[in-house]
């Protein structure tokens, strides 16, 4: 029986604001059991004390509990200059009586890693589960790595408690604090899915290469999260099997004004690259994610940037603004998912690009 | 004899490093008393409190009165995003031993407004004698209004000691306070523009005009600072007897992701539209100005932004940074020199966008 | 039969730390359905786009919800400086087998004003409304006016379904938006208070009587929030037939530094006035609650200040931080409730100070 | 012939507002060449893009300089909560036919630290050479250890010329940029002199040393700032042979809230320890200086802050804006010159408290 994948976008009048999410279960276009994960942006800061983001997952979690239901939820705060709140909802369900046509479809498969250990993370250890974990979403889904588009990870982040139980075994963490845990996750996880996808070998591998910017992948935004010790993988593609006008693309950005791969990246989901794509193109786009941050040295293209010298206003604000004017400006749309901390996503001072779009009707 | 309009643009390492302009002085490229204004961008925050304009304003005086010079200096804070802090040096002189050829080339006057009244700020009175001194700096430059590409201004703005003046007086003024004046002013000297230029009839207006918001041009930038009650008046445009490979443009954008616009005027100078200029065109753009402001709204494109919900970040700092994102990641450049408080100057939510190019030299 | 009036004051590790509550509950000291308010100050920015406030209530509610009860919550974000994010649980409950001694003891009334008209917000008619709702909470207490300490309103503001009815009815509201219409809900309470308590003569009172600012209480603090159009109002004081060992007091501080009056009201709850109580006085205080504004003059005490010109931090900000830093030494406790927003409420550039303590114990 | 240490405090109103000093100078009052230094608080946000300090110091360089003079300039941004923008300049001469009365008086020195290699800079080397100019600093005023009340450092920090020398003679220097090199200067040069004052014993000191919390002083306040490779070391205190009506005090704050440590030293300074002190003693308190940092633990006398979690206001902004609230309403005066960066300065969690006062004229 054929599978379906499904990307909704919906727009927020608050962090608390999930209505149009109720009404499209209410007429029964989203079926909660089958969504398989939720990105979230809501209007806070993004920073610690940004508390939008908990507001939103609250509301959620009440809407989901009563199905018995919990997808992956990937909230990011901050909605600086143009960017609209907005949530996307993924979903995938089999399609019975469907036809599955020729072309292939977006697929969508999860899996989550094994139970880490407080020591793994940020060790080759977890790189290693999570690329295992990757393989099992691919195959969930029915993809090769070669099928891959993106794979989503909200990973695992060092908790107060596993922190402390790790010191109680006299074993040492990466980190003491689990803020600290999060670039170490994002690290581990990253390299795990270019190992998964061939982009690095995993047997030349060791302890140093997770601080080795040169490893990276175009392929990977990692989000961390999961309390729970286990990383969810969540692998986008195209495969047979799969039916429905949704497809999904990912792209590097060399910087922070790469428009010429964002470009790029639309020419090859059958966009036209005229500026300001037309109304009815823009409305075939379902989700755009970036994840990216600014260039240690304080230059962009040759000239001198204050990202970092900017005591009022945090770096990542700084990044989602500008790069979130470029592609909203770029789309028409400005439903743009943008948020920090791209550890061996994309190239240094640059990031990963994902558009989800739809195909055209040919009715 | 022939006359050349120059535009030159230097980085800065920090708002009192003018060594650029100091090493451009004394190589003879540029000269103090031709100096018609200076545009600076300086990586404060843009609000009361920046005190970066000051320093770079108290360096170049230091550098200028030495010569017995003072150019209009035209100062903003804000390097939100990629933005780079840089200041943009206009020079106008006469050029012996050159030939006038036929092509027109890049134009600019100079005139000041009469001594105004403080009761006049924000008033028909302020109108009126803005766009007599239009006038007074189009025939500087030998231009009619359709030679002109787009007026800034540098206008009055009340002082406490006006102010209090004309309360001695017993005469009413229209802001009590200094910081309450700007808006007034601005909206004066653009509508003093439009009607200058012909795009307003002057003999329409009366005093509810400067309130309505249907009256624009897209062809002023207006910056309140001068306290001499006096506005300054730097007219930009082509004309014959001129030299020189300068050019100017201006256009409206219609909304803050108005890629299309800036495209078209891009395109109308000469330049390919391709989004990111090559690098050989890149280079021949030398200043690149914007005034806007957000949506009263809170909706672009139909969809909701929450510019005016952030109380972290003010809403000229988010426009800033998106604005500065798209431009820059259009034209590979991040020397963009963007402000907020465009009353009447393009349409509401948008604003003026003015581009200084160089033709290529066909040497 | 007697009632008790008891204070609770817990810690919060974050916004959704509840766990202090729910243990009390659990151990009976609480009975959720004898809770008549809580007061939350939690750790986000106070303004506008803090949902620090939003997860306390959503966490707040949820407990509640089980045992059918809903109190009163006054939620206010920012704990800058020095202060801790804490609650205050205010319970009243009949105590059989218990003796009223003679002593007067913290009483609480609770009242709730008649439904109001949208257009009534912001008039005199939402002052007589207080005015008669004070009085009912007075009965329900057995107090007079005399015996009023300070009175806690939880104020109606105008929703935006509100301004759309009266609208679409063609009647004229005072504020065009929910947020505008927070002082003028703050401003009506506040004289409906000093009306009930004879501090002014409602007799006397017309429409320009709201922004008077020679009209104050120094027993009230009014906290807009309630949605449904009524407002409520709970009254603390001391009368017979209440017993235990808890007190209020409250005062008018007459500038942002005005420690003398904050040592007066300590002198009088019966604290000796040495500066940072000691261990064993501080411990006997349960709530200090600050509600003031920075002066709109530049000058405390003759000398400058800058709150209304710093753009990074708004001026509520700094008054929390500054008045924290005050009451926090003088108590040797950080746990000071302190929101901005005082119309009336105090003199002009101070506020109310409102402490709850316990007696001694004389075992 | 006896000297005379005098301390004068002037409000601003703007950065640049130097006219109070140039009354002074205009009427003799203040020798420009008899300054040895100025404390300058500002209101910018006393972080990296604070430029109001440059403005302060750029217009008061360009007041010395005409008369060949250059006192040390101690220039601190922020003016949180209540705060005054003021400055407080120090100055010393020789009195001709005044008699030394009997009483001592307020005794100022001043020196310079040997040039540091930029490898010293962080090291045991510089708390030597701070310890020695100490003493040098000490015999210029003629006083001995126990006569100093507290050591004002302007303390050399690297420079990018500094580090590039260093990397360039392939030596290794304790910070690679600037900004880091700052906690590591302050750190020296408060061992340094709490070894010349006898707080510490110089012989029992290693590297180790420097990072030992338990270290301190609480005489010495170190500002970073100077670019040349010396620190200007400036030791109040009182001696024989001063005369004047001028006396210092010190004492370390244990905590933020320390009301009583700072009530202790008004009395041991002649003032009585009431709250806000009286209209006519508070007129007697001409600088109030406090150097302090939040203690690394979350807690303050048992209490959760949130200080190092408010993403939106830094660190120092709370403390200044905290202890300056304590601080203003105890002395009924706002004008309190608060910083932050206090390594080996008073407790950690708390600081160093110094006070200029006058004795009441007898007259």
């Amino acid at each position: 029986m054929p599978r379906l994948g499904e990307v909704f976008s919906f727009g927020m009048t608050a962090p608390s604001d999930m209505s149009a999410l109720i009404a499209a279960i209410a007429e029964g276009r989203i079926d909660p059991v089958a969504v398989v994960c939720i990105y979230v942006k809501t209007e806070g800061n993004g920073q610690d004390n940004d508390f939008s983001r908990d507001v939103a997952a609250m509301t959620l979690q009440g809407i989901f509990s009563r199905y018995g239901a919990a997808p992956v939820l990937i909230a990011s705060g901050g909605c600086e200059g143009v960017l609209s709140p907005h949530y996307i909802v993924v979903q995938r369900r089999d399609v019975q009586d469907a036809q599955t046509d020729d072309t292939r479809a977006l697929a969508v498969g999860h899996a989550r890693t094994r139970l880490l250990a407080p020591e793994e993370i940020g060790t080759l250890g977890q790189v290693r589960a999570t690329a295992e974990a990757v393989e099992t979403a691919m195959q969930d889904a029915g993809m090769t790595a070669a099928d891959v588009a993106f794979v989503q990870i909200k990973a695992a982040l060092l908790t107060d408690a596993a922190i402390a139980d790790a010191m109680g075994r006299k074993v040492e963490v990466r980190a003491i604090r689990p803020h600290a845990s999060k670039p170490l996750t994002r690290a581990a996880c990253a390299i795990g899915v270019a190992a998964a996808l061939g982009e690095v070998d995993m047997a030349g591998l060791n302890d140093a290469s997770l601080e080795d910017g040169r490893l990276q992948t175009s392929r990977a935004i990692v989000t961390p999260g999961n309390t729970d010790m286990r990383c969810d993988i969540i692998v986008f593609g195209h495969a047979s099997g799969w039916i429905g006008p949704h497809r999904v693309g990912a792209t590097a950005l060399q910087d922070l004004i790469d428009l010429k791969s964002a470009t790029g990246l639309l020419r090859r989901l059958g966009f036209t690259p005229d500026p300001q794509l037309a109304v009815t193109e823009s409305t075939r786009i379902d989700g755009v994610l970036f994840k990216g941050d600014p260039p240690a040295a304080e230059v962009i293209r040759g000239r001198r940037h204050v990202i970092w010298r900017d005591s009022d206003i945090q770096p990542p604000r700084h990044v989602r603004a500008a790069v979130g004017g470029m592609l909203s400006s770029l789309l028409g749309n400005t439903r743009v998912f943008c948020a920090g901390g791209a550890e061996h996503q994309g190239p240094e001072g640059g990031g990963v690009l994902v558009v989800f779009s739809r195909e055209a009707s040919n009715a």
